[in-house]
């Protein structure tokens, strides 16, 4: 059975600026990876009401599951969650308990809300919440759209919330080979092996160290046996393509 | 006139499985807010051929450029090239102006072409070929598409080549204010300033430093004089919602 499949939507104006360097769909590209879900693509829109609704449509459609990051604070640029609503075509108003955990995690600071910091315990029709252990503002899953903030260390909170909730498929397994040549001395016996053994994938990686032009290989699939199989015959790949040192 | 838009197209199984950090969208990002091309949208999307031909033909028909990352190398994993040419629906082969840029370096290190390598000289029909200073196989442009190498140092120097002869637009300027007070707390009149001052834009983006929960808000605009008057109007918000030190 194939592994569940997965996107992630990245909202933000300042990602697509350059001011601020993406990083939870590294985060979240590593946890799926464990868990097996295949992430099939990682989209960044800006802060626009009619391309994030038409994204997440795109996305939700095709995909087990979809990931969003961003915009759902207290300020006029926080559009998520309303357009997360429109969607799904649902309405969308504070409720109750969202707003007792804002309450509660403000009123630890001797606060107590604001109308704008209210806008974060608005949450669309029939959504469940993502409580986190560093602020009181919950993200939400609705259908099978996980709607989660920006700043990285709630997202990786959250995400650690609704991972183990998901059904997950076999772990996808990987395993590298740091060959001493570059790629285009093994790219023939590689693309028979590609061939040889369609249950795994391999990537071509080139690098460069010093003199030395080498290509990291990895090998990716979900059974360990089949696995090792193909790093054995990497190996001989390896040891049949080797440049020796001349000379002495 | 509104500023030309872009969007680039990063291929490649290694960043959705979380192996690699994408970097070439985060410098892109900040080469095009340099010279004034908004980018519009970053998508990631696996080596998967029909998937490639899909996304570029839904990112090049509404954005003036798209850039492409990733997959021109010579192994059975590089099939950038042919869904370029299949997206444009145009013929691809090995082109004898790219083919001895190829032999060219390869020759600098007493080599000739393998067969794979010489993959890496097919180009789609029509194409203008980008030839960069680090490697003998180029990147190309078809229409407004421009195909670069995925290796960041080989993608920074194809993007030197290829930007300059692009039209660009009114280079986004931006200034950065950092208030010591929470998101919440400036919400209301940030909202109410950005209402009335529609173009240019505010970004609010929290951030927590040890007992500081603070917003950093970032404004955006092609005027220095409009925004020289939003950071004033800013800083008059800054001084009268800054919590002051209280007892002595």
């Amino acid at each position: 059975m194939p592994n569940p499949t997965a996107a992630i939507l990245v909202i933000g104006d300042e990602i697509l600026s350059g001011r601020t360097r993406e990083a939870n769909a590294y985060h979240l590209a590593n946890e799926l990876t464990r868990v097996g879900i295949d992430l099939r693509e990682i989209r960044v829109v800006p802060d626009d009401h009619d391309v994030i609704v038409d994204a997440l449509n795109a996305l939700r459609a095709p995909h087990t599951h979809v990931f969003t990051s961003g915009g759902i604070g207290p300020t006029h640029d926080d559009i998520t969650a309303d357009a997360v609503a429109a969607a799904f075509g649902v309405g969308i108003d504070v409720r109750e308990d969202a707003r007792e955990l804002l309450e509660r995690a403000l009123a630890e600071r001797g606060l107590t809300p604001t109308a704008d910091q209210l806008r974060m315990a608005r949450i669309p029709d029939g959504a469940r919440l993502i409580v986190n252990g560093r602020t009181g503002a919950p993200g939400f899953s609705i259908g099978n759209v996980h709607v989660m903030a920006g700043v990285p260390s709630i997202f990786v909170d959250m995400l650690g919330t609704v991972l183990p909730t998901l059904d997950a498929g076999a772990p996808r397994l990987s395993r590298e080979l740091r060959f001493e040549v570059g790629e285009g001395r093994i790219a023939t016996p590689l693309r028979e092996l590609a061939q040889a053994m369609p249950e795994v994938t391999f990537g071509s990686y080139p690098f460069r160290e010093g003199e030395i032009r080498g290509t990291n290989i990895v090998v990716r699939g979900t059974d360990p046996t089949v696995l090792d199989d193909a790093v054995t015959r990497l190996e001989e790949i390896r040891a049949a393509t080797a440049v020796r040192p001349t000379g002495r």
